[in-house]
């Protein structure tokens, strides 16, 4: 019988190796808070949050459940040194970063007895956040929404790779959403895995519920990554993707991207639900999400599909 | 213990659920052969042969192994028709055919007795194969070498979704290159893997040793999908694909990209080992292949790798 690979779990004291994304606009301290009593870590997403909105998040979680939970801080945006501040303030222990250099602020994040885990989307990212200190990276591929690297290293090539690479644990992401896609993920070498899109079609989510339908009725095909002359990103379909699309067909300037782009437009889409012109992010495995059950229902039906994936995959190739 | 699936094994009757992909340049009799010695089902493929030539790489494999072997045909090329008479006449009763609708040529195989199996990249099309009557499917994602489909669905997410779409037995393709990969595929629901890439950089491929040797060479990013606007391929990053990346960075017209083309790019790069200005087709997976075993050596060592990947799957998730 296989050992169990505790990393992930003693690492966050958590039941589960499955950890649910900090996203933008769709994860507060409600779906962190339900995920952490699901047994998953959760994470509180600051990319979209003002430090006042993070701080009442950050609370909020802290209200709902007694055990550990995390924040996600995207770099690329400004007052991330006030979003550390206030998440340090409210006792938040993990932090898990992304979009920018894992140099920057691990070291400080650590001298203050934090849990750093960086988001990476290539081997040789993956050995600078090793070396930069971190105790685990997400490594995340070309099928996973929001922002995504320019090489399009899909999962299933990125995580054996980055396995190889380091000997920090490595959480897979990108294209998982059912307990088929966590068995291959811990196959190929992941120590666990994090999951967005399938948390996004939750009951505790913040995304607007024409957005959660949207997800649902996605198929296969229903995303593209898109805006590559700015930051990519994975969008789903609908009119504002097609705007993109006409602008990319022709070359535009990034100039007139960033005009059509606006302001507020994921806002708009994932969290007010203007399915026409907001900005839509989503993982392309939303084609097999069905559902938008609770966060406990969802997590217990992961375990079971996982198990039956397991049971299913014969122990060796040959026929004789 | 988990019961073996043996849907592919039995249909081809063969040893191990692996596929050795038909490619243009580099996979011939003899490598055909020398996979089906390994115990594997064994492509010639027929794409980049003349009729003559195709004849002479069947009776070569047949010449060189008593098991079964197949051919993959591309229905974008001329000359289908000749290639399936000579494959047909050679005694050939395997056939993949891809590029194309499966309608066109499903019936007609199936009535001369044939196994037939179509190349899909989505759910929907996978769905049409097995109205066509097609025996399998292979599910090809984002990250495999060769024509991809324009929704760039990767592996990861294209197979759980396929195998929920159809009851014919599913083979997995794309980004698989060792026995964690074969593992994650069993795991999504495949029934059996295909490996390009792989075989490429084996002794008894007929691509040139240097091309065998840029593909040791590759890292995780060495590969983009290009040419989207003719037809899609995943290239090597050379001189050739810069020169192919800037006309596309500028919106060149179909037209340029086809006067960039040429004749005879890929025989230049694959067979020839023209690595600058050849057209060097190759998976994503290239970042993960370090070598060029022979096949029995190869396929000894994935079946190992394999159940080292299957072992160290938790059959459960839970700490408790």
């Amino acid at each position: 019988m296989p050992s169990y690979r505790p990393s992930i779990t003693e690492l966050f004291n958590i039941k589960l190796p499955i950890v649910q994304a900090g996203m933008i606009w769709v994860s507060g301290g409600k779906l962190a808070a339900a995920a952490a009593e699901a047994g998953c870590l959760g994470l509180v997403g600051a990319g979209s949050m003002q430090p006042a909105m993070l701080k009442h998040h950050l609370e909020l979680a802290a209200s709902l459940t007694k055990k550990p939970f995390g924040v996600n801080i995207p770099l690329l945006y400004s007052k991330v040194q006030e979003q550390i501040d206030v998440a340090l303030a409210a006792g938040v222990r993990i932090f898990f970063t992304s979009a920018g250099s894992p140099k920057t602020w691990t070291s400080f994040l650590k001298d203050r007895g934090c849990i750093v885990v960086h988001v990476t989307s290539s081997p040789e990212l993956a050995v600078k956040c090793e070396a930069a200190g971190c105790d685990a990276i997400v490594a995340e591929g070309f099928e996973a929404g929001g922002h995504n690297g320019r090489d399009e290293i899909t999962t299933l090539t990125l995580i054996p790779q980055v396995a190889d690479a380091v000997r920090i644990p490595v959480i897979a992401a990108g294209g998982i959403a059912d307990g088929r896609g966590m068995a291959a993920a811990l196959a190929l070498g992941a120590h666990g895995v994090q999951m967005g899109s399938r948390f996004v079609a939750t009951a505790e989510s913040s995304a607007h519920p024409k957005f959660k339908q949207a997800i649902i009725d996605a198929g296969a095909g229903s995303t593209m990554l898109s805006l590559k002359e700015l930051v990519p990103v994975r969008l789903l379909k609908n009119h504002f993707y097609e705007q993109v699309a006409a602008l990319e067909q022709r070359c535009a300037t990034k100039e007139e991207l960033t005009v059509l782009l606006g302001k507020g437009r994921a806002k708009l889409g994932m969290f007010d639900g203007d399915l026409d012109e907001g900005e839509l992010e989503i993982g392309q495995i939303a084609g097999l999400i069905h559902d938008a059950p609770t966060v406990a229902e969802l997590v217990s039906r992961l375990t079971t599909e996982y198990e039956h994936a397991v049971k299913n995959t014969p122990l060796s190739l040959r026929r004789d």
